[in-house]
């Protein structure tokens, strides 16, 4: 699926491409820019931190895109929240959908068809704001094409902001990203001890 | 202020306590435990992953507390967001305060009121969540005392969640803390490039 994910040509050629964006970010200092964030690592807080600009992103009066492609088919608190919210379209890869199905073909369904609904997000100027909570768990494992979503993101309009949240980012979408956070774990008692995930923390 | 701050008795004697309240959160690993988190570090995404627990707790009904050590007088989409919510007790300290009034008595008032408005809520059970967002500032400067801060976060309601970011955070916050995470900066491309704060991401 990936096989020319690494052609260095096309990397050149993105980075090339990105170089004369930042440029023209540079020479536009004072301007609205859209920033591609992204939020890795294993320390807590990667999707919170999305969540947290999509309701600060809301607080300003923009529209907000959010796709979850998350690791269980548990309902969420930020879920339960968002949905129903105005200026929020919200979606949730794959009904029942888990990354314990250890049914590939089907994972690859479920990825292929949340990545189409980004995509269209992503070439929708209306929206000011998407979060792809967890992408990089579906980049891992391939269940998308890295270089296809690497070229709908540069593809984006200039003003959106996009946020991508998972730990292990692949490099390429860190060279794209124009700020990249790694949450490392200092101390997390909870999980050394073996208590449960808190509700309004962690689901 | 904070003459005792480090003096070793106090310390010893708030370890033992801590090393007991771990003991019998061992011990009922399945209950719900209240959960002291710090976001620290230099990387972006400390305050949104705050306010992204804030908004996953009340997608539980849960009510939360929020008292905003900030940094500036700004306006800030996450208090147009969440201000007028209900289960949301919102305050922000200090009318048209700022750490750029190089007035440090006033400084030290408006953080003392906001702390007054916190302990009462740390003695209210009634909080599922607190966030203090920006504490660390607070404690970093001084304009509060450590210790009898650390005393009112040990001595809140067992099952209640609290929230404390900001860069810096002081080494026996750490070891109060049940889970750390600090938060790097692998890049910050608009920081190094002079452009400025984006709606939503962050402010």
């Amino acid at each position: 699926m990936r096989e020319d994910a690494k052609t260095p040509e096309r990397h050149a050629r993105r980075m090339a491409a990105k170089q004369k964006i930042m440029q023209a970010r540079i020479d536009n200092a004072q301007k609205e820019q859209g920033v591609l964030l992204v939020l890795t690592g294993p320390g807590k807080g990667k999707s919170s931190s999305g969540f947290g600009m999509v309701a600060r992103a809301l607080g300003h009066g923009m529209k907000v895109g959010v796709v979850q492609f998350i690791k269980g088919a548990f309902s969420t608190g930020e879920q339960a929240f968002f949905k129903n919210l105005p200026n929020v379209d919200y979606h949730v890869m794959g009904q029942g959908y888990t990354w314990d199905t250890q049914d590939r073909e089907k994972d690859v369904k479920a990825a292929t068809e949340a990545w189409a609904i980004v995509a269209k997000m992503l070439a929708d100027d209306s929206y000011d704001m998407i979060l792809l909570d967890e992408l990089n768990i579906a980049l891992r494992y391939e269940y998308l094409d890295l270089d296809s979503v690497l070229d709908d993101l540069q593809a984006r309009p200039s003003k959106q902001h996009v946020i991508v949240t998972g730990r292990n980012a692949p490099q390429q979408l860190i060279d794209l990203a124009d700020t990249v956070t790694e949450m490392k774990v200092v101390k997390h008692a909870f999980k050394d001890q073996g208590i449960k995930a808190q509700k309004g923390l962690e689901l």
